[in-house]
């Protein structure tokens, strides 16, 4: 089997070991408090990964698209929640074809008109559909609001016979990447506050929730201790990135890395093969060099990246390949065709990533 | 065929209307101007335009990556420049393949190890190549300084005797996006002036340097003007994006868009199904909605995108289809895998984009 370093770069390389760390962990975090775990997929869009978090002890799969749906269901996955509404065509057409293969499929609902179009699309088919509803713990961005604007919306969706209400996501990304674990814990459960006390609202108006989803990589450990909170659907506790690594309180290993090749070194600034195409580039900071000290990236352009050395002398030479861990993981994949997987130094597979864009596979 | 509204989203859309508009402009410009073209393909990573800059005029195409070559290669492109250094395996054997099939391809070379690497492997396959030598003219990241480094660069080159040195990459992309066409003409021939005269030297220690490339979309029709400056490698034009239509003095149309769903909408907020997944997130702005006004965008997740509404009776609504204008196009383009082609909203054609991460096809 290959060598890493003969790679093609700039590539993604998952190391197994710290991969296999990271699910073990998670899964017993989730065992030892009694909580379900439905993993979100958006972080990985790798069927690989999906089915090693279900052969884990995971209930199911978390899903952000509709492509990702479809191709999760083709592949056998079962237990899929999507967590984004699906609206308007061909979202609504491409679920009711899920269903068919994978029935147990749920979706999120923010909107009576949404809604109302969910019903009209399922009972064409003849299928009838699960779905939670989409609360907005202080995300602003999707979601009906906690109280009675949620009361209301439920009343709406049991006025639809094709759809079956059995429970509300509460997912907080807001709070997720909050500095320091006890801050977070607090902002956490302020939010859970909000979200459980619409689940006694909807249970006392005789709705059946059964299901409470929510928790990020960084509320895991915070919202599983919460009585109420039924499964997580953490998803970057697989791959961790910079970012993750810097909030505190979070125990999982860097374990997804971008192999880059240095294709210049002079002075004390080396240029690497990895750029703007190469890593996300959402947030303030870059990726974080790997096992070198007094090393710093800088993003120098489409496909390159600058290395500031703090000591000319630093032994990196051209054609040196080095490893880069990822600045935000989820992004960071989605610029990826294939996961390199490796054991020490050799890749013993590769997993295709599912499509990228949201649009078809 | 089908209207554009009936995509899925997040999809890139081309208006090929505005895009034939952008593609004569450049080529007249080049034609008037007595100047070749060679279009920098990293932008559109795509055959079929490569194809149609080629039928406009263009002398060839240059590329990033070794990725690229060898598609643009195994399609009949000729002329192909690859613009980054070919270091280490497995690019070199990539590269000598890539002579097999084009042997016209030329690479840029910028430190005497990697010419003689390139020596050993070109020679080892019975073949010769044609390099150029990467000059660095304040870009700072890969390429040799102006003058005596260049010149003992060059001697290293016609030692290598597979090697024919033909000519100067210059590029000056740090001065590509300078605001105001007389600040960045003035940026752009002080570079140019280290160029040539690094140029001169070469000529006068007897080099036959015939290529002189450089240019951006910003300075097209600035470099096009200076004496001495054989090709264009400006590859942003065909499509535009907010950052270049910013700067002032580059008469290109917005051609390449995103089409995204409106998925949610409550008071003045409505939420889009492309975030930063969807949109290059390399600037500190982001897309710029199209033909609305009174609405901005901001990144609100990875599959999430917010639009802030003046008015709250802004009528968007959910499942709307919205077009923006990409915030910066070449790492925009690299989160698809195809283009969907439009005249007026009639999908006409879909074209396939190459391998998005710089790793093989």
């Amino acid at each position: 089997m290959k060598n890493f370093h003969d790679l093609p770069t700039p590539s993604l390389v998952l190391d197994l070991d710290r991969f296999d760390f990271n699910l073990d962990a998670m899964s017993r975090l989730a065992a030892r408090s009694g909580v379900a775990l439905r993993p979100h997929a958006k972080t990985h869009k790798c069927v690989e990964i999906a089915r090693r978090q279900i052969q884990k002890g995971a209930i199911g799969i978390c899903v952000a698209t509709i492509a990702e749906a479809e191709v999760l269901a083709r592949t056998g996955i079962r237990g899929l929640l999507i967590t984004a509404e699906m609206v308007g065509e061909p979202k609504i057409s491409r679920f009711v074809e899920v269903l068919k293969t994978a029935p147990d499929t749920m979706v999120v609902v923010d909107d009576p008109a949404n809604a109302g179009a969910l019903q009209a699309a399922v009972a064409a088919a003849g299928l009838s559909a699960t779905v939670l509803i989409d609360l907005d713990v202080g995300q602003n961005r999707t979601g009906v609001l906690p109280g009675d604007p949620a009361r209301r919306l439920a009343a709406n969706i049991e006025a639809c016979p094709q759809l079956r209400l059995r429970g509300v996501c509460a997912y907080a990304g807001h709070i997720a990447h909050v500095i320091g674990w006890e801050a977070r814990r607090q902002s956490s459960r302020e939010a859970w506050t909000r979200a459980l006390e619409t689940c006694d609202l909807l249970r006392n108006d005789g709705h059946d929730i059964q299901i409470i989803s929510g928790a990020s990589t960084g509320t895991h450990n915070i919202d599983a201790a919460i009585p109420g909170v039924t499964e997580l659907q953490a998803g970057s506790y697989v791959f961790m990135d910079v970012e993750y690594s810097g909030i505190g309180g979070v125990d999982f290993k860097p374990a997804l890395f971008v192999l880059a090749t240095v294709i210049h070194r002079s002075g004390s600034k080396a240029i690497v093969d990895a750029g703007l195409k190469a890593f996300a580039t959402d947030r303030s900071f870059g990726p974080q060099p790997h096992g070198l000290s007094g090393v710093s990236y800088e993003f120098a352009g489409d496909e390159h990246g600058r290395l500031v050395l703090e000591e000319s002398s630093t032994t990196i030479a051209p054609g040196d390949k080095l490893r880069f861990i990822l600045p935000h993981c989820d992004p960071n994949v989605n610029l990826y065709d294939r996961i390199h997987c490796v054991r020490g130094e050799e890749v013993v597979d590769v997993w295709p990533v599912m499509d990228r864009s949201g649009g078809y596979f």
